[in-house]
């Protein structure tokens, strides 16, 4: 028998938590290492690993979730001005828990996040990736 | 008359870009300043400002062919191990330009990308959370 998550006891219960919202498909709760006050995660309460093999009905419900959690944090947090939703498939893209979640970070004036930086696309990189993608 | 955004103009074809993934209701294109090679923009074909406005028909569209191009980028990029996405709403969220999309950063390893970091959630914070939310 497969060895349950840490997110299967949470969603039952069976490890502390502060809940922030919950419907049949899914369970949202403070992140224990968040980002900013009020950072949610948004997980489905059937497991699958991310974003990569979760069927496409289970993904429809996840989100209208994640929006419902995000519409929430942006109204009823003090001085929230933003949000942002994150998901992270792979431990190469910072996926820890292998049980498929959408962050939601709410965001305040000067509270010190950045977007990752970028360089302008080049015309080279465009070539590289029409190669590999068969565009 | 309301001017037409960027997106708009890319959707339409009158600004230079490269189609990754198109469907009767979203778009996609390479990130004119990616964070790394492959990251692509999903974009919905209605224009909605962001996730706290959209309606979760248009929503559930954008999140499947969100799903149909992070499986083809860590499909059929070399070395590609891992996928973000990445939704930004409002400027304090980093967002940019006002139609909604999402970010599919594929991630390789050693990229230098790395996830904001967090610290422990503690009882003051959960309980001024509680008090904001309603919970």
């Amino acid at each position: 028998m497969k060895e349950r998550g840490v997110f299967e006891k949470i969603i039952d219960g069976e490890l502390p938590h502060t809940k922030v919202y919950e419907d049949n498909f899914s369970y949202a709760f403070l992140d224990g290492r968040p980002n900013t006050l009020g950072h949610t995660l948004v997980v489905s309460k059937t497991s699958f690993r991310n974003i990569l093999d979760i069927d496409s009905d289970h993904l429809q419900h996840l989100i209208v979730a994640t929006q419902k959690v995000a519409r929430m944090l942006y109204e009823k947090m003090p001085n929230c001005k933003g949000v942002n939703i994150i998901q992270n498939s792979e431990p190469a893209a910072g996926q820890v828990v292998f049980h498929i979640h959408f962050h939601v970070v709410p965001r305040y004036e000067g509270d010190g996040l950045h977007p990752w930086p970028g360089d302008p696309l080049t015309s080279e990189a465009i070539e590289e990736v029409k190669s590999y993608l068969g565009l």
